[in-house]
């Protein structure tokens, strides 16, 4: 099982990112499934359904959340609809939080199940990731794949819940901090790790917005409106992770990122 | 000018890493100039003074630090000598902060000013290192080149950073996180920029230290004592800086970090 | 019912302000039951065993925890032992946390829980109190008094709780921030509220520990060692709550500081 | 010298609590001088100037800010006209910030200056208070008294910062929790101290805002607008100094609330 991961879409120029270069990498790469972050998407804070359709139109198999998940109320019109593979955080507390925080989807005639949690370490305090996957993965089929997309800030939860899950889930890959790591593993010859897959959007600005406005923040320490950099060039960043069928063990996990002055991946 | 900088030595594993790796790729990159972070060196906080003269012997001209330089008392007792090359981050407050926070070393006949800057975003609220970076390069000789260690948790403060100081210092390279990025770019043909060196010191551990009290603090959210995985496998992660000494001009940065898997660059 | 609730004891001499205040304090209040915070007490973080049997003997017959429960390690000599009565936070994640962190106890015919809860607003990502507390109490006695020490760093968190928990608990008085607030007050005339209880120890000090060491930490950010300022003057921060025995719903709370400035509680 | 300090006003309610309450405390407390923090008036969050001219009209003197001080950006119209004696928070960073940090105000013969600081720790990183208030009080008439609104989160931050300005300011008065204390003390018979004065607003709310949106938040970690609790009854948290103009030592301050149900300052 192949496994392509593509991290934050930040605003349209994100999702033009994916509508270019995502066709051209599932032909190389050839993924039995695609599952992009979009928690971006929508102006660069949430997703709405018109983003979720753009995405999934492009290739992708199941969108993934985070943090800014909720940011447009608009998710709620469509993150219950069951026919729609929107995930967001597992780990938010309480009993009826709107939508889904994994999902089960069958390729040809394996299941992989693709799980969504989020980090705590000088973030929201959700519900402890380690021992909601803990109770997770317990009540779920030991037969099918698992992967996570790990949303978190720090490197040191990152890795820590990579290691911790190691040998019970197929692959973390980390989102979030919209920088790709350098880092790629396979954990004890079972778990694909990264720490962060990087940004989808534009190459020229901040971390996908327009670098003024946050530049004024952290100078000036006052309110300033961020706005994506909708007008940058494009990039988006990615990982490749292959699995085995067999034992669910990752065999390998490669990370990529295209930008203006890096197109080697599609040469 | 090329400058070769290497990211936070983690413990006496990490200088180990250090005295294995640093000759063998100084003889490749050939560096005018080596500099190396040396926050963690001395049992995974702070830095003594054998820690400084085993990496200093071992080939930095430079050692710099970060959020943990303080931790060991015995910091004192040499980081106010004037023969030492090591620097605290510049941006701590008041008038009589030990040590230095940036220095001039002469390159053959090129001055180079190493600078040591510490951000502020989810992390302690020293003075704005923007602000800081601004008064400090101005009184700094405009003809010398001007390397940053910028010691920084978010992604966000470290692009920022870079973006603000473009053309105004030579490079501007992340640690702190201790995961090397993929992200390595000359930006606007002046400064390269790289948020994140990675660590030195073990491969098998948690950022240098060993797994399972990490594990276990995120898990029980009680206090656990880290201590530094001494009996890992090395890894070391560094940057290659190329500068141009007629415009102050980076031409290139590269990111590589040896591991046990991935012994690439040394052959 | 009166209820007698005594905030964080700092250091010996914290037990001391308990030693000499709370015999004559009980003397007054006449309350059937007395609960004492104790994190703090052995040597500003903690709690050791013969700290609990100083405060039990003074008259405390039960003694609550926060944050600082685990500094010291002796803790866990003695925090199952069910003859003991010493609380920790409920809401530590997982199934294992050492200790308990509500125990009910019968004041002559009457049965009064006492539960220990902690925030997680610019805190320790603790499992979310509010639903924490949805669950325990639902699976409590309903004819029993439930009185709640919310440990927790910011007012909008212990305000908020405390109307969520209107009417379902008699009493929630905050610990933590070591000052004691001036608000008390009976909220839909059934649950008393209290934001924060403050501190019993040195008078003289800051929030218990010696003053240099603190503002410097504050001047420098460079680590500084805190230590209990022992040789203090003694304060006591305490307040008392009725409680209607037949509808569980508070009558009154009142709180009350003596301090070497103000011994009017005494006369 | 007499000094009257009203707490936090939040949103119109809060506004109308000032038109109300203050003509009638001032009638009885005879301030030389009226300063009430104004950060909450424009709808909960920020400052406008029908705002500030509503304050003051009742009978403030100055008005100072905080954290939500450029909530409004209404706020840049007025907030450098000389003629307005408005007030931000002294110590963000940088050259250019709107706005002036203290004022120096003539009453009958006496001067006093009214300063505007705000901490850092679990805030904003600011310039550090400590060694702003350093270098400001070195530049201050010696012979003014000095009143300093510490606008901060941390019960340490702000004793240690009263603590440390001992002898040098007559007056240091917190705000920001909008919880008022029970710490009022004249410290070494020099520096009157006030943790925090509390809140004007809603008495019924969550800090001056409606319960249901803060409740969730917590509830459920995700976006909930927050709205002003302007159909609550009022509240007034206020303070009373008294200040020596021959020493510029304090000789006492008391702190009140005036609530629906403790209306006894007013009888
Ligand atoms: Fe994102
Ligand atoms: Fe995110
Ligand atoms: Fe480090
Ligand atoms: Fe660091
Ligand atoms: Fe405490
Ligand atoms: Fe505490
Ligand atoms: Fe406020
Ligand atoms: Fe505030």
């Amino acid at each position: 099982m192949k496994i392509l991961f593509v991290g934050d879409v930040v605003g349209s120029i994100g999702i033009k990112a994916i509508e270019t270069y995502l066709p051209e990498i599932k032909k190389k790469v050839k993924p039995q499934l695609t599952i992009v972050n979009g928690e971006n998407a929508a102006g660069g804070k949430g997703t709405k359904e018109p983003d979720y359709q753009k995405i999934t139109r492009a290739g992708a198999d199941v969108v993934t959340g985070g943090n800014h998940t909720w940011d447009k109320r608009e998710i709620l019109d469509f993150i219950d609809d069951p026919k729609k593979n929107i995930l967001r955080p597992y780990n938010f507390s309480g009993e009826n939080v709107p939508g889904r925080g994994f999902l089960k989807i069958k390729v040809n005639t394996k299941e992989v199940y693709v799980i969504n949690m989020q980090g705590t370490a000088l973030m929201q305090p959700l519900d402890n990731p380690f021992i909601a996957a803990d109770k997770l993965v317990a009540k779920l089929d030991k037969d099918a794949i698992k992967f996570v997309d790990f949303h978190a800030e720090t490197t040191s939860e990152k890795i820590a819940f990579a290691n911790y899950m190691v040998g019970r889930v197929s692959a973390v890959c980390g989102t979030h901090t919209h920088v790709q790591t350098n880092d790629a593993q396979v954990i004890n010859k079972q778990t694909a790790y990264l720490t962060d897959v990087g940004m989808t959007g534009s190459y020229d600005g901040i971390l996908g917005d327009k670098k003024e406005p946050i530049i004024n923040r952290f100078l000036t320490q006052r309110p300033n409106k961020f706005d994506v950099d909708e007008d940058g060039r494009m990039q988006i960043g990615f990982a490749v992770i292959d699995i085995n069928d067999q034992t669910n063990n990752a065999r390998s996990i490669k990370n990529y990122v295209i930008t203006p002055n890096n197109q080697s991946f599609l040469n």
